[in-house]
């Protein structure tokens, strides 16, 4: 449910949000110039002291003389997604998903016209959909996330991120995703370290796009998930999405999805909210010399900057132990020499 | 709980075994001499039609000239384990190892001596726990497998194959591998496909030894499953497991577990029983070309021959449905040169 509760709260943020796009296109016209060198395999990443961590950590387990080496098949890393492969503001990309599915299926459901919490996404009232909190919430993505087979489940989050548009930016969802962090998960690739995502987010929801934005194949997906049904359907047989939770992959569901899907204790986690702590608690346990990231939203202008008190991406436990522990923290503003790919020339 | 009910019967076939060993060891000291060529991926299997099938379908799907291509991040294979990539006769290995465990684990439940069905398999009265049905069965099973971290479960499988041996062979059970099938999976990698493990087996008990005996990393199995439990552990976190049932990987379950772990649909499955029909259903319906292909136990001397009416691994629906649309089916006798990999000289 902790998901949920997250989501709820990102709900209270969209209304601030709902009628007004924000005008900060001007970014994506600078032409961000960044020394790509052969020898550097981060070039997004301004040098200082979280590239060289990250660089020294990889180059010391993949070097097979070196008393920290890491054998290839334990060469494990997982990356949270909301905010940390991609943006996760103004509300967690997801939850636009879901209101405009609402909206796309309500010719499909007459009776939402008058059930609420549907009524008040369909008449725009997000004041009012937001006094349905948690609950209604629930409603909404199990409304919109169910009922259909896996497969047109699969069409209908492609068709949507060929079509929506994030409203700052005016570009496809799908494109807001961190360019550092995209040579990152290359780097280690690289390096043979094997790349997982572990989100809070929809695991479905996740796997139309992220092999082709990611380079991160289906099966090495971990988010959270509803009940499915086999249907033998008279010789066709489909999966069919049933309005029912079956896992929620946040706090300690992450150290517990990882031992479910991945069945290894990673070597190598990055994440950016309290969402992620646990994660990276266990993957500092491991036997192995381990390396745990955190990125702070930093960047008031050319992304977010947000840490402590929001409501969306909350970064605050996280943040203290990553400095008892000495944890890398990310500097978005000072350590990303660009933020989106479509920055780059 | 349909694993559990087949597992219950394989129970009430242990009574019939479990005062006599088989006295066939003869069949390890005969040299078999498959002729490896450089050419021959798969030298222990005879040729002929099941050979000519799999390599027909490989060869066509992997050439980029032929109208049949899969492209190389859609070729997707599942295998189930039990009976189909190790022995499952003469009752599941998992229930040895369920045996052995409580046994193992007495001394610290002196409560046990009295109490049922634990009771009956402490003094080997295999009548009595059988009467238990599967109830009895469930609890042998949770009391077994549950109550310590992955870790500690997994030290414990590995111990446990590094000494128990199988009745008949006289080995660890698993040097009870098909080598014919030790060479598919090494042959469909060759080419690029993925190989996944899809059993109805505990996905924890086979783990810790299918990458070094199969070549299937942990994040490529899919199995049954227990819940579990994040515990800080005082800074020291692990995953501890319950006694409680998570996910029963077995008939319907097979197709829900693929779409769940790896969210393709395959292109090649292999399966030996009942239990693995909807998977190769689904595969079936796969909008690229698919493979399905069903081990059927016809060599009553080297290995052991059942199907129709066998409580372990009972191939009957599958068998009809195989003939009827054209699957593939391996005469375990008369297809394979040698069925373990220690048979070879």
């Amino acid at each position: 449910m902790k998901k949920y509760i997250l989501l709820s709260i990102a709900f209270t943020f969209l209304l601030i949000i709902s009628c007004k796009k924000e005008n900060s296109n001007q970014i994506e016209n600078v032409t961000i110039e960044t020394e790509v060198t052969e020898s550097d395999p981060l070039p997004s990443w301004n040098e200082g002291a979280t590239k060289s961590a990250i660089m020294d950590f990889v180059s010391d387990v993949s070097n097979s003389e070196s008393q920290n080496f890491i054998p290839i098949a334990d060469r494990i890393a997982t990356f949270d997604n909301d905010g940390n492969l991609w943006s996760e503001q103004p509300a967690y990309f997801q939850l636009f998903f879901a209101i405009e599915r609402v909206k796309a299926l309500a010719s499909e459901h007459p009776e939402w016209q008058t059930t609420q919490p549907f009524k008040s996404v369909l008449e725009d009232d997000m004041k009012t959909l937001a006094s349905f909190g948690e609950h209604g919430l629930l409603e909404l993505v199990m409304a919109s996330h169910s009922g259909m087979t896996t497969e047109e489940f699969e069409q209908i989050v492609t068709d949507w991120l060929a079509t929506a548009k994030h409203p700052r930016f005016d570009k496809p969802y799908n494109e807001l995703v961190y360019q550092p962090m995209l040579e990152l998960l290359d780097y280690l690739r690289a390096n043979d370290f094997k790349t997982f995502i572990v989100s809070g987010g929809g695991i479905e929801f996740m796997r139309p796009w992220v092999n082709e934005v990611y380079g991160i194949p289906t099966d090495q997906v971990v988010g959270s998930s509803i009940a499915t049904e086999f249907d033998y359907n008279n010789g066709n047989p489909v999966i069919r999405r049933l309005p029912k939770l079956d896992f929620i992959d946040d706090k300690e569901g992450k150290p517990i999805g990882i031992n479910k899907y991945i069945g290894k204790k990673p070597v190598f986690a990055s994440g950016n909210s309290d969402g992620d702590l646990q994660m990276l608690q266990y993957t500092d346990s491991n036997s192995y010399p381990s390396f745990q990231l955190y990125l702070h939203h930093t960047d008031s202008v050319r992304e977010w900057a947000y840490d402590r008190d929001s409501h969306i991406g909350k970064l605050d436990k996280g943040l203290d132990e990553a400095n008892e522990k000495g944890w890398t923290i990310i500097d978005m503003k000072n350590d990303w020499k660009v933020i989106y790919p479509f920055q780059l020339n």
